[in-house]
């Protein structure tokens, strides 16, 4: 049996990430992200499918935590309030000691078109595991669809702000006034009136 | 010189449309294309730069109308009057005679997951182009934001209403009336309470 390895799948995230930074994410090898956090290949391969994968398994755990968080929400809890638990549920992922890792994920990404693509098609998940979970509640799909959409802007903007290197407030924190000032927006546009057009 | 062909461009993309419906899309070629639209491969060289450039060409144009569109909107008008204005100039490509594609399109992208991944990109890239022409009229950030999620939202409702077989409606009008059910369900998530939670 394989020895066990305190905090493997932390350690070898952070080495990878910092490979990426440091050679590019095309250039590293799963090896070299073993090697560098002090552990085998195979133990690499017990955590994560593939070298792409450290960068997407977080957003596979926010899904389910997204979707889960809107699923056993109380009966009574408001569509919005259904997000702000998601974003709550979100907030046991961005603590204060990964707050250095959102600007080198952010590096890597920049740099390289196949994940950006990567990113854009998760966040369009999390967008429709969102709906899904609304409507399975029984709110009404334009609903659902809208509120999905605005879950993911409080998701993106909170993250933005929560990673700024100056920032000392908690991400959930963050969220419940990233959500009220977009609820301000919505209501503002909800009001637009265009016939005139 | 090359002949003039009447027509060329549309006759080759319903050409390769029903090719893809019929045989799927990776078994077909730009040469069974061009034949089935009594065409020469170079022709279609002439307006398509690949068989997937088919399916994503349209998505291009409405990408440049929904821009041009809101930066050309009169200074006076509001956000939602923007993307009124946006959806006005994408009913331009959804004429009567275009109605039967938007089934056999469906079907086709349905079928293989490079193009559903293809059409997300591509939606996400119409969001933001439209989040940035607002921004460049002086909206606010998140409104621009929140507002482009909402336009492409009913750009997709929209879409899907008038492309139902038994449809007669134009589709400016529907775009009208998603439009302003939208907006029912943004001013209804403005109010909602969730200090409660």
């Amino acid at each position: 049996m394989a020895r066990w390895e305190p905090n493997a799948r932390e350690r070898l995230g952070r080495a990878a990430l910092d490979l990426f930074v440091e050679r590019g994410y095309e250039a590293t090898t799963v090896a070299e992200i073993a090697d560098r956090a002090g552990l085998t290949k195979s133990t690499f391969f017990r955590y994560y499918a593939d070298k792409r994968d450290v960068l997407s398994a977080g957003q596979d755990v926010l899904m389910e935590a997204f979707g889960d968080a809107i699923r056993k929400a109380p009966a009574e809890t408001t569509t919005v309030g259904c997000i702000a638990l998601a974003l709550d549920a979100a907030a046991a992922a961005f603590t204060p000691d990964r707050h250095d890792i959102a600007p080198k994920r952010r590096a890597v990404v920049a740099a390289n078109s196949e994940l950006q693509e990567r990113e854009l098609l998760k966040s369009a998940l999390l967008t429709s595991t969102m709906a899904e979970a609304l409507l399975e509640r029984g709110v009404e799909k334009m609903t659902a669809q809208l509120a999905a959409e605005l879950a993911i802007l409080a998701f993106g903007i909170t993250y933005a702000r929560w990673s700024e290197p100056e920032n000392q407030q908690p991400y959930a924190d963050i969220a419940r006034v990233v959500l009220g000032e977009l609820q301000e927006r919505a209501a503002a546009l909800g009001a637009d009136t265009f016939d005139s057009v």
